[in-house]
């Protein structure tokens, strides 16, 4: 070990210059105003290092053992659409863009994998995939614009999880750069290893605080068949969470299962008039099957479940276009509701279905307690929920409606429930942590980040 | 911390039964006789201490933190079904006998999950589910006679995982006591949850080694369709696997697809004269459909698929009986492998699927080398085959064997695979690791190990 690996020099980007001369690195003050966040509230510090854009694993691996030698803060980032600050900024830290290894390595129809860097749109992986007639599962609203290392590093979620699973599911092996440099690859790509512990699905979702990752491998499947899907309205969101749960725990798996209550209807209409959304209902629920065989039976038996179950109006969507129109008004949820009432915060609860009736039932408590309006809506064929805590301009409005969002998450975790479903800690939820998991629990995932980031610098302040 | 804790007193039954008055010890010749070893050819230590029953969560957190801090190896058994030795006796250890808890604590429709103490065998489990409509997918050939604990311990495998996954695609979270005896629940039961580390799939397949698993929440199924299947029988063993892997990776994904080549057969013949098996093949395939819709159209296409690839015979198999004696034919390889020469080692190599042809062929020159004979049989919708290395009673036989075996896994290892699908390392695959991996991943993998059991009281030698 040289003596530059061991004494810490303060760090400079000249001195990064000079180590690393073929990494693109950028520390204007644009460039570090713009990868400062991510689509969260939380605002990253005000003084990162710089940007640092690798164009490959070597480079990667260069910079993280130049910045574990000097102790230098290293924050992955893919196009920083979380929603839970696991992307912000870190005074001091090189700001590391993965977007530049952004190269579909390749698609192998026999084995059914692909394998693509980091910076891959998750859209485009898909779209890959489709023209070989082979199907990515994982579809989070963010698909058009977040990284595949991104969805992977927080197991992104998504409507699509009822039927195929979240992101870990789909991630057959990765090649991570550890804290030291040191390239690995987490397991061969057969369908099938025990030749080791799980470092593969210990990596995805950790959030950056691991590793870098710098390929991954996916499973990819056969093609489903068209989406078709029917739409409920009810009187009473108890009605149409009853309908859902019927469905999610029947014979036949939608591969989408959504619901809103009928102030994200209303939020979608004041927010985008044309939207396909009723002028009129408590509840709105969604069931969409993509079955090669047997879809039309599928269909007809999400409508004999929304009747049952006090549909007002049960109404089918069977031309692409029609159900991409819902669709798409649905994943317009959360731009609409911060109009509700001048400001909103999105919460990512998450409970055992048979709790999601209890837990919408405790909501209006939330409300009288914080003076909020919240609106229910969401994955529930997961039993996640994304509740919409909108509040007025007033002063200590958006404090308390933070409070509801942390109440909200407790109310969560008492029906045997978590503070995210798919978002990820960041640093958002770092304050739920301590009523989500046993002290044992969170010193071990400490001490297993200790154990392979032991200076501390992956993501620091992150997740833990 | 009490002087007991801290200073280790050399162990003794006496002892344990003075500190355990509740656990059930029996140090009885009869019983440390048969817990000394499971299924595979590993002998075992001859000394280990003692059997211990316990009947609860907290009696095994009282008796690993008694163990823990007097320094006394523990070895997780279930009923030892294992082909490893990863449930093998170490010397002096505590044989810890979780048979005793075997309590389907609940089942629950709604969420479509079972709650199951580690001595559950799996089929009661599965017939339980089944009893409410659900489906339990994991079905590793000795599901009547091995436990949940001992199946999610080792990650089982076996026939349904093409379409189902492995064992830890249907482990939802895990109680489970650590080496100081503290008990920890490892996630929420929720479907999804991104609010920690995957601790849950960590332990999962770690065989014993980081924790011993008290409780197991699965994820069940709707009840899929009944099974039917179409065999097929071919000229040589390169079409064979030339049918299953246009199968595998079609657009209709059977729910078991097996293979077996002509020495297979010759096997079972030998060994069961009344076995649905041919006269005359030199492969042979079965691709089965448990679809609810579209079963007809899976297995058109699949006779279809036997036919273009050249098969010689192709017949249905649609009833239940029928089905099932072929799937016990096939069941019965490994017993019926044994007299083919006289004595067999089993092989447990995956490699992606579209490698099982290069792997095939490079068995003769293993063959040569080493003057054994090889049946080539296994999950080949997974690219896993169990390589049966037949040997003669002549001098020194049995050890060219155990090379030849070593030989086929560098070889799997070679074209991108693995030396262990599902039967685990346990003790008998130790020395495939270093060719396994790299090691920095086998160092983080022993020092994960470390980390959860710092003491190393664990099922010690094993795994790593």
């Amino acid at each position: 070990m040289t003596a530059l690996a061991t004494d810490p020099a303060p760090a400079s980007v000249a001195a990064l210059r000079a180590a690393l001369p073929g990494v693109v690195l950028d520390d204007s003050p644009t460039a570090l105003a713009a990868h400062r966040t991510d689509r969260s509230a939380m605002p990253g510090d005000p003084n990162p290092l710089v940007v640092a854009r690798p164009a490959s694993t070597e480079q990667v691996s260069q910079l993280l053992a130049y910045a574990n030698a000097h102790r230098i803060p290293v924050v992955p980032q893919g196009t920083r659409t979380g929603v839970a600050g696991a992307a912000s900024a870190v005074d001091g830290a090189i700001l590391l863009d993965l977007t530049a290894m952004d190269r579909i390595v390749g698609i192998d129809a026999d084995d059914m994998i692909a394998v693509a860097q980091p910076g891959v749109i998750v859209s485009d992986l898909a779209a890959a995939a489709a023209s070989r007639g082979l199907f990515y599962a994982p579809d989070p609203a963010s698909a058009q614009i977040s990284t595949l290392g991104g969805n992977v590093a927080t197991n992104a979620g998504g409507m699509r999880c009822i039927k195929y699973g979240v992101t870990r599911e789909s991630v057959r092996s990765l090649e991570v750069v550890l804290a030291d440099g040191t390239i690995l690859r987490t397991r061969p790509n057969t369908i099938k290893t025990v030749g080791g512990l799980d470092l593969t699905g210990l990596i995805v979702g950790s959030e950056g605080t691991l590793a870098v990752i710098t390929e991954i491998t996916v499973k990819l499947l056969p093609a489903p068949g068209p989406e078709r899907g029917v739409l409920g309205l009810f009187p009473s969101v108890a009605q149409g969470l009853a309908a859902t749960n019927r469905i999610a725990s029947g014979s036949r798996t939608p591969a989408r299962l959504e619901f809103m209550d009928g102030r994200c209807l209303e939020a979608i209409r004041k927010h985008i008039p044309d939207a396909p959304v009723p002028a009129e209902a408590n509840a709105w629920a969604l069931a969409v099957t993509d079955a090669r065989d047997g879809a039309e039976e599928d269909l007809t038996s999400f409508e004999e479940i929304f009747t049952d179950a006090g549909a007002t109006t049960v109404q089918r969507a069977t031309s692409a276009e029609e159900l991409e129109a819902i669709l798409e008004a649905r994943r317009q949820l959360q731009p609409s509701a911060r109009g509700l009432l001048g400001g909103s915060v999105e919460g990512d609860i998450a409970v055992p279905r048979s709790a999601l009736a209890a837990f919408s039932a405790g909501v209006a408590e939330v409300e009288n307690a914080y003076d909020v309006t919240i609106a229910l809506g969401g994955h529930v064929g997961d039993g996640n929920l994304h509740p919409i805590v909108a509040y007025t301009p007033a002063e200590g409005a958006r404090a308390r409606a933070d409070e509801a969002v942390m109440t909200l998450s407790r109310l969560a975790q008492e029906l045997g429930g978590t503070m995210s479903g798919e978002h990820g800690v960041g640093l958002e939820k770092l304050p739920a942590l301590d009523t989500e998991m046993a002290p044992a629990a969170l010193d071990l995932q400490r001490r297993i980040k200790a154990l392979f980031d032991p200076n501390g610098i992956l993501n620091p302040g992150k997740k833990y």
